[in-house]
């Protein structure tokens, strides 16, 4: 079974639907420090999460991904699941790429935000990085932004940060939350304290996990985090490499890029 | 009762469909000295407006704001009405987006329109600023574009500025204006004269609101408009500030923001 | 009777449907030199063609006009037409406004070539300028670009110049022709010579206007042009003004318009 | 019979619908050193496909090419086949035009990949470019990359280079391979080695012709493939002049060109 479901230019392809309890939702996308997903990609690899799905969009960026076995993708996002006896379902998004535009970033979280609704999705986690600027003192943060008061009440045993100065949370991260509450969705945006100009962000996965463990219950193990953070960065510098290249060909005679309207966000 | 109507890609949520009384339409969005927004907010609070329908749309910027309470939400339009005794009922729109692209201002003009429309609106008030790039002397005039000769009539009492050099009004305060004419509305454009460098304009506010007072018998009592002003450059400072925050990312390490495509227009 | 047909984002909005004979379309947008929209303006006037609809568009510029009456109006194109005894009938397109984008350059001819096509429209003249970047000397000359080598011969006492460098025709007047051809449509760009950085050039059109009164037998009176061509300054001033006041606007505070993107390609 | 098919803004003409015998697909659009346009170009002339479909899309650049003969036409793709006795029967898509914009490079390759697995297409090759920023020693390799491990078995016997630090490729190079995959399609990018700042590269465009030739026993004759490379160096620098015109029309009063957004990308 194959199933597609469309939102004029993004396509959602489900190859199973699957019968979840209760699920929580939780987000992982690239973004600053890459600490969404870093975590997400860590958790599924970890507790061997189901992949069931997989979402491309005309938004994302207009290149195929080649890996190191000289074989090439679009690029995608990826919905996982992973079902737990006792303890509440969990349905996981990861990917490399986010809308180029404005435009696609409500599109594509429009979409996503219908289909959880349809899975019985109640409770958003989005998870993203706060750019201090600076290097960071010590364990870093993790910044807590919620969709409602109410909700702020069950992370109060987690030492969430809500004393901070986060004043808006850019593409995915923000949006899924926003649009989620016009569904009678709740959630949590959970950003790790991170100085923003390293390509990714041990520390802060790490204080991220940490509150993500705290509230599932998943018992997660921290000792191959580092080996998912190395491979991580691998594909995270890829990504900046061709950024570069491509506005590296600008000044091709008979080329001339987009590369000044490219840009990840979140 | 929840009734979505669509428009490509901008969604009008209305929670109640308002049964008005020739109802007149005043638009107060964000702009240049943030004169309508601020008038329109004023209007709403003071006199208690009801709200009854709200506009998002993905041309919005692609973020989410966080308030003071560490709550977010996305940004929107929202739509109040207010009825009143022996006097014509009144339909606000008010909010912190515009359109991020041309297009987009289209769109939302377009389907706001045809929704009040629906609603039996016949007369519209859009509430801007022209900025003259110079300190105002005095008292800050109000200068009046609108549909039709015709229309100019109603207003000869109010001191409207007819003798002026405005030769276009962008966004929603002019598109609403030239679409409404289309579906046989006629109106006005209030403009606060204003010298364009300030963050709001308390002076030309009121000057505004004056001649909305005199048009409409609302009895506007103006002693808490300086509180209102004063909560309204809070919200307009913090959308400046991500605004430069978006624009500072450029330079992190594997990150492009669409910064330079970005900006509030109206 | 009112009538609309949609394309996407654009509508055309038909007053009356002419039941016109063999009818040959001419189309005037500005462009360089405006020299399409003066010399179709001209033609309306003063052979006095009757309006039957117009053209608005979500690629036009986001902003309403206001004029010296004070009344504002959103931008437009218009569809003319001539009824003539003995003599094919016309069709003219004339308008302010062209796409700022370029999908919407397509999205705009493609729906103007299909209501052409219901028209019975077969004959399609296109009018544009080419900037030869230099003073000209002596009479400018009248180039001509075709579909097809057979549509060249019907224009050989004309003394159009087909020897030129012409390697492109930007926007609606090249569109137009090539999208026509896919509608067995065949037709002429008349490019009329011109430095390119007049605002606008009456010898220019004077030049085309000859060519289109020799094979149309209109009995073209040329007093009234050089008035008409005031006229025609006046407006262009004022849009060129608009343009330089929403550049202006991106320093102001709290403010940053899309200027960069707004270009009129024609 | 003349057949429309249509994905959102992009139109794919078919004249004729082959009936083909386990075709295979060719690639051979515009991108660095127009290879893969050359050598495509040069296939159907020398083994005289039959054109059968075209295809046009408001996402190309909005303006008409003239040529030589002072004809006018818009930019557009085209659909050739070559029927073989007793061998693989092939399809070829050519052009001188890819999107302007990111979205249209996805929505133009979906609706080539859907035509394609209309015609019962299951493997692809596409053609680009890898500069390499400097003179090519010697013979300039042929890199490859495949949609699987298995895909690359079947050229190992042509000496393409799998040993590359090609990380991406960027339009309908990459994209057609990547949603191939989704529709069970295999195939093989083979990107000729340029420096990147010729115009066109014949050498690297008859290394690539020489693997196809390999792999689909075309018996090409490379005798004329000098003339077609000349012909073909004529098109393009029109194309880059046409660039740069438009690029210098930015300067004229009362115009600004959208050039900053134009861009061929492939």
């Amino acid at each position: 079974m194959v199933e597609h479901r469309e939102k004029d230019s993004t396509k959602l392809i489900i190859e199973e639907n699957p019968d979840l309890e209760n699920p929580i939702f939780i987000e992982g996308l690239t973004g600053i420090g890459h600490i969404g997903r870093t975590a997400v990609s860590y958790l599924i690899d970890h507790k061997d999460a189901k992949k069931f799905g997989e979402l491309i969009s005309d938004h994302f960026p207009h290149w195929a991904i080649v890996n190191d076995n000289k074989e090439l993708d679009i690029l995608k996002n990826e919905l996982y699941y992973l079902e737990r006896d006792e303890k509440r379902d969990i349905v996981l998004l990861v990917g490399d790429a986010q809308s180029l535009d404005p435009q696609g970033h409500y599109e594509i979280a429009h979409l996503i935000v219908e289909y959880l609704d349809e899975l019985g999705v109640k409770d958003l986690i989005t998870i993203g990085g706060y750019g201090t600027g600076e290097p960071i003192d010590g364990e870093p943060k993790v910044f807590g932004v919620t969709t409602s008061d109410r909700e702020k009440e069950q992370y109060k045993d987690l030492e969430i940060d809500f004393d901070h100065s986060v004043g808006q949370i850019i593409g995915a991260t923000g949006l899924l939350l926003g649009i989620g509450e016009r569904f009678d969705m709740e959630g949590i945006a959970l950003l790790g304290e991170t100085p923003g100009f390293l390509v990714s962000d041990p520390k802060a996965t790490e204080a991220v996990l940490e509150k993500i463990d705290g509230l599932l219950e998943l018992d997660i193990d921290f000792e191959n985090l580092e080996e998912k953070i190395d491979e991580s960065e691998e594909i995270i510098k890829k990504i900046k490499q061709i950024h570069d290249q491509v506005k590296g060909q600008k000044e091709k005679p008979g080329e001339k890029s987009k590369s000044k309207d490219l840009g990840y966000i979140g």
